[in-house]
This record gives structure tokens, sequence and C-alpha cells, in this order.
């Protein structure tokens, strides 16, 4: 039986690991990944069978450098999931919160943790490049002075001790993910299947708002629409756009021939199974 | 005569105080803060009388920690103005390029210059916390071995010498910067005028489709629109849309109170005269 490969950026004990677990339902195995450009290339040059890849965060909003690898490859979205983000302090074993004087971790999980760190001003706050990389690198070195803010399963990888559970400031914390693929390849049943795509508009008056109508006169939903600057354009830009509906039929269909009409650029990046 | 205090986010020579120069017309002395919250308090609490806030760039996107600010601020927008972005490698007196090994300036200056960086693979990047900061503490401690990406601004100021000029990959890198006050002032006459608000759809089908309606039936023009994630409700968007035209004439103050009627929160960031 094929054990397929499944990239993510970071290191083992990531969020994205996470995310992969619940995305992928055959037996697979994860391959790490430094950035995300690297992880797109390998899948793009077939050195992996998936890539999972962080799209959107509760409070952080959209991992835009994602939204423009997902243009610049043309990779499918096979599927989509959240995990709630629950950021723990860890150091290595033996490690007490009294003798803590530095925290390391990603920019994002530090403002995610204010409250908790407000508490701790003594603290320096270290910015390093992964969450569960930070717990990698204490619990390897054995850094006494030191603690990381990651998940509970870099914890558990690295064999790091748990000093502070939960710590984040806002319970309302989730990413989302997507599994992508080389080809597509989910035949996804007509009912609770999402579709996202991105386009330009034309440059007419009223543009975005006729872009919008080939759903609304459908009664087609809209979960998400989010714009981005057009390189080498300055001021114009492109639309990323998730809908519930499937192209295979016909509301959906109409809509995006509607919606050709008033775009000047028009990409599918996929459709999948909704979890929302 | 007074003499305004205009507070900016960065070290001075910051791409922030060129466009203080262009944002503000009668005398002032610039007032640097480490970071924007402490630049948008410092407003709120009277302790400067304007602040310069960068607030999208045509390559990286939007600021979102400054729409976040101008929410949780009452702080309105009095003008706009764009700078472009040149960056250059600059380095302390007497540094040729050819012992530099190190590179500190922001981590958003280095993916801007990815190609000249790539011409010299051997360099260590090091992220900084201020690309003209970053000028400063190389020429305070005459480091020998590095250099930093800021402005020309940043190397006359602190006597730094210039490597390499505009070495940033894009020519099309521009940064649009908000002059903020402390209560509205400004009486912009009604041609030429543009208006920032910020709004949460009501939670109904084909919501933004309305809200857009409100404008595009009018035949008021969009400039832009950006959606946020609504912290505590996820998968749930506050939208911030700007569009051409001055809320004091009939068809812009009728398309507003339409607008009304498909949200559940609305709110006039400012009303200034457009720039682009």
């Amino acid at each position: 039986m094929k054990i397929h490969r499944v990239g993510f950026q970071g290191e083992r004990g990531a969020f994205h690991e996470q995310a992969a677990a619940k995305l992928v339902r055959q037996p697979f195995e994860t391959v790490p990944f430094p950035t995300f450009p690297e992880l797109f290339r390998a899948l793009a040059r077939g050195k992996i069978d998936y890539a999972v890849a962080a799209i959107e965060n509760t409070l952080a909003g959209s991992i835009h450098e994602n939204y423009d690898l997902l243009l610049k490859h043309r990779l499918p979205i096979l599927a989509e999931t959240n995990v709630r983000i629950v950021h723990n302090l860890i150091a290595a074993k033996g490690v007490s919160l009294r003798s803590v004087r530095k925290v390391y971790s990603m920019p994002i999980a530090h403002r995610q943790c204010t409250v908790f760190l407000e508490k701790h001003r003594s603290w320096e706050v270290v910015p390093y490049y992964d969450t569960a990389g930070s717990v990698k690198m204490l619990t390897e070195k054995k850094v006494t002075d030191s603690a990381a803010i990651a998940s509970a399963v870099a914890a558990e990888h690295y064999g790091g001790h748990i000093l502070a559970k939960d710590i984040g400031d806002d319970p309302e914390n989730y990413t989302r993910f997507f599994l992508l693929g080389r080809k597509l390849e989910h035949k996804p049943k007509p009912r609770g299947v999402k579709t996202s795509l991105v386009f330009i508009t034309r440059n007419i008056p009223g543009a975005l708002f006729r872009c919008l109508s080939a759903f609304a006169l459908r009664d087609i939903d809209l979960t998400k629409i989010e714009s981005r600057p057009l390189r080498g354009r300055p001021w114009e830009y492109l639309f990323y756009l998730d809908f519930l509906g499937n192209p295979k039929d016909v509301a959906a269909r109409n809509a995006i021939r509607n919606l050709a009409e008033s775009t000047e650029f028009l990409r599918i990046l996929g459709c999948y199974p909704a979890v929302e």
C-alpha cells in the first residue's frame, strides 16, 4: 500500500502537522519544509504527494504569502479544515517557571499571548522562525533559562515540559488549513461543497458589484472575500473569493460564467467539501 | 507660532518621516515611537498633535495592525499620501561591499530585495525592528562587517555610506500613509474627496452585495475594499472600504444611509483630499 508523502511548513509538532492528521484519510508520512515557497515548489515538482498550508487565522487574518503562492502555482485545493490553536509555555525538562528569562516563538504567537506575557514583563521576547522549532531548539540544547510558546504536540514530540497551559489571549483562535494536491482528484457531492477562486475585475465602474451580483442574484452564499494588491499595478487589486457551491451544478456554473464577463482574469483554485 | 508635534513609528530617517514632510503643511517637529500601538495611544492622549501611519504597500498589501488600531481609537484620517519606497544598502563610513557579511533590516525590506540578496548568498540576513534603526545601530557602533537596508534619508541622517542604490526587486513599490488627528478639522472641497469607513454586514444572504449596491447604484467609485476577521466571531469579517465622495454631498450621504440598512456596525474613519 502506498504511503503518501504530505509536506508541511515548520518543524515536527507544528500546528500544520495536526491539520495534516485531520485532512488526510490515507496512510501518510509528513515531510517538513523550512518555508512555504519551498513547500509549494516541492509539490509542484512532485517530490511530495500533498501539501498542507495555513491560509487564514481567526485573529491574525489571511496568510497572504500563501494566497500569492496559490496564484503562482497551479496546485488545486482538495480539502479544508480548522484547527484550534492552543498556545502553551514549554521548556526543557527540569526547567521551572521561576528560572525563565527568555521566551522564544514566532512573533505571531507572541502577539496572541500578550495578557500572559504582560504578567512576566521581565522576560525577554525572542522571535524565532517556528513555534515547534523553538521547542526543538530548547530541548536539544537543554537550555535552562528559556521557554517556548508552541503546541502540546510539540512538547510531547521533543520531550518538553509544559509550564503553563492555554496561555493565548483569545479562546476563539482557529487556523484554517488547505490540503493541496497536484491534480484534481476528489469528486465532492453536490451538497456542502465550497469553491475558491481568484479574479481581477475589469477596470469599469462598479466592477466588484457586478462580480458579486453573479452570486447574489442566484442566492449563492459567499463565505469570504479578500483583496490583494496587484504586483506592478499600484492601487489595483485582485480578489480571492470562497462560495458555497459546486461548479458542476447549474447555478454555480452560470454564476462563474457571469463572473467571467466582468473580470479580466479568473481562475478556480479548488472545489472541496465545506467544513464550516 | 505653534510647532506641531507629529508622531511616527520607527527611528528618525524612516519612510514615515518622509511621509510626514508630504502630509503636514504647517511647521512641525517629528516624534518617533517604537511601535504603532504606542503611537496611536500618544495621539489619543494628546501627547502629540498628529500621527503618520502607513496603511498599505503596493507589494505587501495592507498593514492590518493599523487598520485594527484605527478601529480601536477614534482618531480621524485627515489626509493621505503615497511615498515611493527606495531601498538602499547602507553601511558605516569606511565599510566596503566586500567586507559585508550580515544585512540588517525589517523582514519586509529583506523580502522586497530578494534578487539583490540572491547575488550575495553568503550574507547572513538579520531581522531588525526598523529599517532606519538598523542604519543607526551600525553607524553608532561603527560595525565593520555589516550593512543595512533602508532609505537614503536614513543614510544621510546617521552619516552612513550607500554601498548600493535602489536594490528593491520591483520599482512599483509605494506605501500609502494616513495623517491622523485628534478631531476633524479639514474642510475638503466637494471634488476630489475620499472617504474611508468600516462596517460589519448583517448576517443575511447577499449582505456584502447589498452593501456595495449602495455605492454602485449611485455611480460612486470604490477605490479599495478589504476584509478583516472579527475577533471572537470566527469566520466572520468586517470590511474596510474607501470611496471617492464626500458625505456632505447628497449622493454619498444617501449611499451611507443606505449602507447602514445592511450593516450591524458602521463608522466613518475619515474624509480627506484624494491623492491617487
